[in-house]
């Protein structure tokens, strides 16, 4: 069987992983990013040998005579791939929408854009089947997948009663932290409850969870606090194994010296990963805490990366690579080096 | 009727302020400060004209020697005062107190102090009577007092069914900032539940709380998220008059541009607040939300200042100055320039 | 003589501490401050009973509505004062310069103005007969202000040979770090050299200078290295005694626990400095080299303070009401609470 | 010919990456590590299949009790190895010597010791052939190696009348930000000139060099302002190429969006280098500048990483393993991934 081919619309955060993540994969192969600039991000894609395309017409030239090897626009992309994935900042994907229907290839959105854009929010091992042979779908935002990951394992438990979360963000991407930043400060947001609730309903139905919300002066990642109000008391021991059994969750502990969010980044680079990226929602295992009406996590959350093997989960669902959700989930992560 | 006489033991980010606020109080004198060393900190004191006492014996030569007026030991301060202030950091507190007792002496302890050194955990609007005529009393810490006075809202309407709070921390105080800070990182407590739910039970009885913590990286003050259960519906209308009408709780509105941390500092400084000092707890007026079962707030809580007041109202207390902790409230307000 | 009438163009960082300054002069009063928003800011000066104008006629019904009490517009204001001192950002001072002379009123501009718009760049204690009488002077920036300060010492004795200097700057101003801050990094400026250099050159003539400069992640104040060439060798004593001597500098002291940026302003905080101001340039004493062919200093800026004597002087020179710079800036520093 | 034993003694920033460097290079091989504790780091290591040791013998059995496969003491790894690189912290080296001596090992030390304990201060480009055939060498810090690779380029040219420069050290490390950092402020070194100007008179003898050092509120590297006075007008080609042609500097533009510290550790990511890191010091090209009398560079040095390859050269010259300096550096820089 030949490989999907793939395409990246949009090569910031998000984009560059994705096409990093695809060229892992056995099943799929990257065709071709898009970009709008011609900085180090964008040069680095074509020292690599990415195929690299204008995302509009106008920024061809401007490319081609800062010395990018542009091969085309998008519109040339879009006629080489199956599917594209949609990774541009909020809002533009819902523009690019009808171009790829035009197209007529198969797109994976991201979080920023709204549920109603493709009808499906996919966190690959809670929906996979939902997005099998569908043309479009949305991977929900690093918040909501993480928030979706950990109460999967509670909700195919049955265990939910209700779910109040706390989710602090970083305050900015590592890349744009010279110019989007804050400085010793922190921002509540005052929109109550915060989206990212709601969010999490389109993928897990029937939640009964509200948020709030607020943004940090640090941008090594997210970090959330979570009260799960359940329908028994849960032990935990129970707690600690359907955690430690559901996919893309990993443990970490303060007494082996991860005490903050940098210690568990270095230890992302002691392991060697790419970019530092963490993949998996690190819970504090010596944090969880469980009393008769219910249990209560801290994770942090990577938010420049814990959406990528999502992607490429979707990606292999919509193309009906694969029917089971599970199989490609450890499909990715061993190609990913996602290991549990 | 004279003045009562008060000293303070330990010259930080606590003592400092509680020296200042004695001076404006009519019914209340500042006989002395103690130190333990020589830095700029009791430099100004000295310039400003309080008495200045070593802390302990071996330290008045050193200190002597660098130039610091000292007047004697905190045994000699001990002598003179009828009240005396322990603003020591944790845990010596609690050596001292056998010290304030041979003296014969009524102290107020801080909030890093255990609730069972005075068998007393004072926050004003809520126990000020507790404290009545006794001896020692304890002024629980800045993120204790804060619960309290705005649950008190809640608490004195009989609405509280339980609450669940999440507490984010400062990472350290402006003055030490560069020596005991962080960078770019936030810390969960591991021990959850932490202990502020706990301790605000020693100040409002019965209540249903459970608190996780954190500590972030800025410095510029804490913030909390709360979820409030209610007994019934509670409106966003009567939500908002009871806080309100509570002392020392103060609206703040994005919509006004006090839109963070750092925008209600610079109110303060705006409005003239010595050392920008915020008594107050600041509730976001525009992020405040109710549903059919909880309410939401979150709120920032200056930790430098905001036991500054209560612990005036707990001099007041212990020696029988003021029977009605309403009026006690009032006068300690109007000295220090607290305005609803 | 009656006092000068001073109205305030754009009420930010700048425009709210000159306000202030003006009320504590007793030849000079305050007829009103312009702004173009209804925030927490201008409320507070409403709350203090200054005259509000709206700097432009389409914001006046706005800011009426939002409930600020608009007295008129700037042209209203602009017909009762004598002098006007401009604060507005960047650029726009520029735009307003015919319409004070349309007006027929003095002017002070700030910093990010350029030194031919007035063909005055203003320090008091360089320069400030050059401003005596005239219509228009511009008042340095804070960085320039703060060498120049430093460098008169060296320039009135003929010390200097050639300076060099690094400049590094406060990421942005408190009240706008939650919006325009930037997190755990560092942007150096690559205009080299920077403008600050060739901008002391048209306060002290003929300064043989050299700046490179950059920003730094943190908000409390610049800091300045300057490496300063001398004609002959200088002895730290003397060196010592030429600072010292010197208008609006002042020394501090690692030894006394003033050993970075945050200790310096919590001794602003201590001493009951408005909104902490430091208005004169803290040099560290203990770090002050010299060695047989140049001198070494280390000095902080507090950017939001620094240039607000030097207004006042300037509109005494603008104005003629005195003639002697040292004698405006003994006036203008004990009414504001400058010491030596 | 066999490949030399190297150990490390000392399982830190520097360690662990001196540790990853060595298994790249074909004539050395990595015989075991030291370690004091047993937290997420050492555990890394383990599964990475390194040998551990114990560094002390009473830490041997809790590291074994901890799970960590300790496999023996400092004292058996020094029977193993022939070469011993010492990376544990400031002063703990000067104790270890006479243990290496003992064992009749050769052994680098690191830049916090002091030039006397070994005689040989090293940077690989400047003087690699000083340590030929040595028994100890010190790899200076990694402020002292940068200035030396960006001022050999000068030295080897003749051009070097007089260099002041200005360093910024990085708050804290990465891996310990949450416990010894800073925020928002920054503490100028009171000692003037700083160590690192005579530090730098030991690699590149009779250099004339004054330095003042500073510590800033980010955690991302050190960046450095160098004026550089040169005998004769330095133009900026011969400049850039003087810098260009010299090992171990990279240029950096602006212009290609590198702009920041955080931009250029970005492109370190995209890179995807190990842990990010930068072994090469990054100077701006597009802030170069030169005058008639000097030249002006700012660059910026990732302390975490730079002085790895010089340690790899380091065992080399002191092995004996190749006479020449130049071709050392293109073998170690080709087995790591350094190019020009
Ligand atoms: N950054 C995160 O932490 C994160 C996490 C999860 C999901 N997401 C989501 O991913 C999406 C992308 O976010 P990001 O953080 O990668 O943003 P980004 O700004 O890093 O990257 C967006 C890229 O798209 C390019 N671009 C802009 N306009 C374009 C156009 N018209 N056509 C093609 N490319 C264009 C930009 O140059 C940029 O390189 C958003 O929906 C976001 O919500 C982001
Ligand atoms: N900092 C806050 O935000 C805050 C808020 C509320 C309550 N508190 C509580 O106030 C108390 C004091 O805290 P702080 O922040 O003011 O600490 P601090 O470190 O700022 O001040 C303590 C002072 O006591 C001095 N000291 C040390 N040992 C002493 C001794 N043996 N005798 C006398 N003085 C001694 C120190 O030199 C220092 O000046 C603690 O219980 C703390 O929990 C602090
Ligand atoms: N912030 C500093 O550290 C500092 C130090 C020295 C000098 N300066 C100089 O002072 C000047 C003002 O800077 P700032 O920091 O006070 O800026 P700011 O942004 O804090 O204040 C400018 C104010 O002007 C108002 N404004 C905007 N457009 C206006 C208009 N058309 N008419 C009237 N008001 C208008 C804004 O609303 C704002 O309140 C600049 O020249 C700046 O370079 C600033
Ligand atoms: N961190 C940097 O940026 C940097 C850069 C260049 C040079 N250096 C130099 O490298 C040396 C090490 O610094 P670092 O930053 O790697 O320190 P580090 O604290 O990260 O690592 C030191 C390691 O040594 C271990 N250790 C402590 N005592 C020990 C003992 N008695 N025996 C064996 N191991 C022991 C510690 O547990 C730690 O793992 C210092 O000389 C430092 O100046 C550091």
């Amino acid at each position: 069987m030949s490989k999907v081919k793939v395409g990246i619309n949009g090569y910031g955060v998000i984009g560059k992983r994705v096409a990093d993540a695809i060229l892992l994969q056995d099943d799929m192969e990257l065709t071709g990013v898009t970009a709008v600039n011609a900085d180090y991000r964008i040069r680095v894609a074509a020292e690599k040998g990415y195929s690299i395309f204008a995302a509009t017409e106008s920024r061809q030239s401007m490319m081609k005579e800062a010395g990018i090897p542009v091969e085309g626009s998008l519109k040339d992309l879009l006629k080489k791939v199956d599917v594209i994935i949609d990774c541009t900042p909020k809002g533009i994907g819902a523009e690019q929408k009808p171009i790829y229907e035009y197209a007529r290839v198969k797109a994976v959105f991201q979080g920023a854009e709204r549920h109603e854009l493709t009808g499906i929010s996919f966190v690959a091992q809670v929906n996979y089947e939902e997005a099998l042979n569908k043309q479009f779908a949305r991977v929900v935002s690093c918040n909501t997948t993480a928030l979706c990951r950990v109460l999967n394992s509670f909700n195919k438990r049955s265990w939910l009663k209700r779910v109040r979360a706390v989710l602090l963000r970083r305050g900015t991407d590592p890349w744009e932290s010279h110019r989007d930043g804050m400085i010793n400060t922190f921002i509540p947001e005052t929109k109550v409850p915060s989206h990212q609730g709601p969010d999490a309903r389109t993928v897990i139905k029937g939640l009964d969870i509200t948020t709030m919300a607020g943004a940090c002066s640090h941008n090594l990642s997210h970090v959330h606090y979570a009260m799960v109000e359940t329908k028994r008391p849960i032990g935990l021991d129970e707690l600690r194994y359907a955690l430690w059994e559901e996919p893309r969750l990993a443990f970490v502990r303060s007494s082996n010296g991860l005490v903050a969010l940098n210690s568990v980044i270095e230890l992302m680079r002691d392991l060697g990963r790419p970019r530092n990226d963490m993949w998996e929602v690190a819970v504090w295992e010596d944090a969880l805490a469980a009393d008769e009406r219910e249990t209560y996590l801290v994770f942090q959350v990577h938010n420049e990366a814990i959406t990528v093997p999502e992607n490429i989960d979707a990606i292999r669902s919509l193309c009906g690579l694969e029917k089971d959700g599970a199989k490609s989930i450890a499909k990715t992560d061993k190609a990913m080096g996602i290991l549990k």
